[in-house]
């Protein structure tokens, strides 16, 4: 595979040698075919059926070739018209759904004006599936990708393995001492309120949770589907990420109000969880799609940064909120 | 369907029609049966070969059969003794890793004895692994499974989604009310050495972070590849964490001192992330075992319940720790 070939395409996953006939061609044409060169091609699930231009017709399967008794039908009248195919520059997140939702064993691959190049025949299918699998994984808890793929073999030594997990987590510090300015910003206040310290663990951890859960459903719902419609998707993810919202505010705020004897906390700490848990849920959302926007990979937005940064603004909304309603309620 | 098969065993995944001959049949044989009986099979991927008890002997792929030119050979000259098999009650994720590892689009089933019961064919593979691989993405962001599949789809109400995200979050704020109460315990402290409070989050992010990662990297390695030697898994794992632990615990001590200005804000700081990191990954790998070993399902154990249990680790540490080197330093 030459070097200029970018390796998550459907190029850099191509072989060009499978069973190939001409319209006009028969069945008996097919077989003698086979017969004589099977051991030369990569894969035989589906032949492909081109007009005299080279130019993808139809494919007729293995199976229909098989349960074709006469063996003088011209494979124009077997062949499947209707063609689920793929261009050299499609993406590899495509192959796998394209062979997913349509169950095929191998996929043709033409140009812009229909010729046919070559097929993705099944390992290469299931070996994608199995990569993009592994990507998605990976993002998610914050491993280096660039490391390749000695990470998951037992083999690898535990210096590369800390090379790959080691760079989400000097960000994390570096984010954690923002965090640390933020809540020594606010130490004035802390330091009249102190019970308010101790519910920090809780507000970061489920504005978070939220924030994970909307990841996980977007990163195998749209990701893997390109045609899943994203303006209902994200509409419905508004209204449910408020309803947990409410129902967790409302908790939390109950649990301070009973636990720790005050109405002031349970108030800051219930409207905190509210707004926070819907922030994260836009964070987690939207910076996927601004990175997408200004042509950065969006995979580096999602899993650390998007905790990192809602982190970050929880913090700042739940000092914030204590400070509002106790100045709303003459307090400070 | 019956409805005492386990759903996630071969049993329900498997086919019954598709080619079978016995051993002393010939390329012909087969030749004729394919084209007299294809439209009954459910995949002509591979031809297995029983004798006459119907115990399996061996395969021969429909490429094998093409590229024999002697249609007198007989099936036992040509087939692959060296199979892999499964049983009915074979879990699902072996049968991903079986097709993945050998390339195959079908997988035989046969009894303790060898019969040949049916097969796993190509598109139940392929739906399998999809299912695997929104199972682990799914536990591993605190996603309730059992409203089923219908999550996925952007025809589900908000109300659907919301049902099977709220169980675990509900369990997140009855954690996060156990972290608020160790941070209430240690109020007199934290009265003292207010500063100890912005870093709250900085410790719970990082040893979730690096526990997150543990649990990415032993999702994909050990769950897919059953085959995985545990032991040295485990030690390299260790010996990386412990090589992080280090490096992040020196990181934001640094942070501590030049930023806050106070050595002991670094010692205490620095120290207790080294721990709470190391203590992260050994509730991450080792609750999942525990769980296995009393026969709970251990994805229960992983994602959020070892998150809350890590962060509630974590808050005891740091606390701990200030209050130890109070102590040896005669501060207190």
């Amino acid at each position: 595979m030459s070097d200029d070939v970018p390796p998550e395409t459907v190029e850099s996953k191509m072989c060009t040698r499978f069973p190939r006939v001409k319209i006009g061609d028969t069945v008996e044409d097919i077989e003698e075919m086979l017969s004589q060169h099977t051991n030369q091609f990569d894969s035989i699930d589906y032949i492909y059926v081109v007009d005299d231009q080279n130019i993808l017709q139809g494919v007729i399967s293995i199976k229909k070739v098989f349960s074709t008794q006469d063996n003088e039908t011209k494979v124009e009248n077997i062949m499947k018209k209707d063609l689920v195919k793929v261009t050299p520059p499609t993406g590899q997140e495509r192959i796998v759904y394209l062979a997913l939702s349509h169950g095929l064993k191998a996929l043709p691959v033409v140009d812009d004006e229909d010729h046919l190049l070559g097929i993705v025949p099944y390992d290469e299918i299931l070996k994608t599936f199995n990569q993009e699998v592994k990507k998605d994984i990976f993002r998610f808890g914050g491993l280096f990708h660039r490391v390749g793929e000695e990470y998951t073999s037992i083999t690898s030594s535990a210096w590369v393995m800390m090379r790959s997990r080691l760079p989400w987590l000097i960000v994390g510090v570096l984010g954690g001492t923002a965090a640390a300015s933020v809540v020594t910003s606010f130490e004035e206040l802390l330091s009249k309120f102190l019970v308010l310290a101790a519910f920090i663990p809780v507000l970061v951890y489920m504005s978070d949770a939220v924030g994970t859960q909307s990841e996980a459903l977007i990163i195998r719902s749209v990701a893997l589907d390109p045609e899943l419609p994203l303006g209902g998707y994200i509409i419905r993810e508004f209204k449910v990420a408020a309803m947990l919202a409410v129902v967790c505010g409302f908790l939390i705020s109950v649990v301070a109000i009973i636990g720790w004897g005050t109405y002031f906390l349970g108030a800051v700490v219930g409207l905190s969880m509210l707004v926070s848990i819907i922030a994260a849920v836009c964070i987690s959302t939207f910076l996927p799609l601004v990175f997408r926007r200004f042509n950065y990979d969006p995979a580096v937005a999602t899993g650390p940064l998007a905790t990192i940064i809602s982190d970050i603004t929880t913090l700042g909304i739940y000092f914030s909120m204590a400070i509002l309603l106790l100045d709303f309620l003459n307090l400070i």
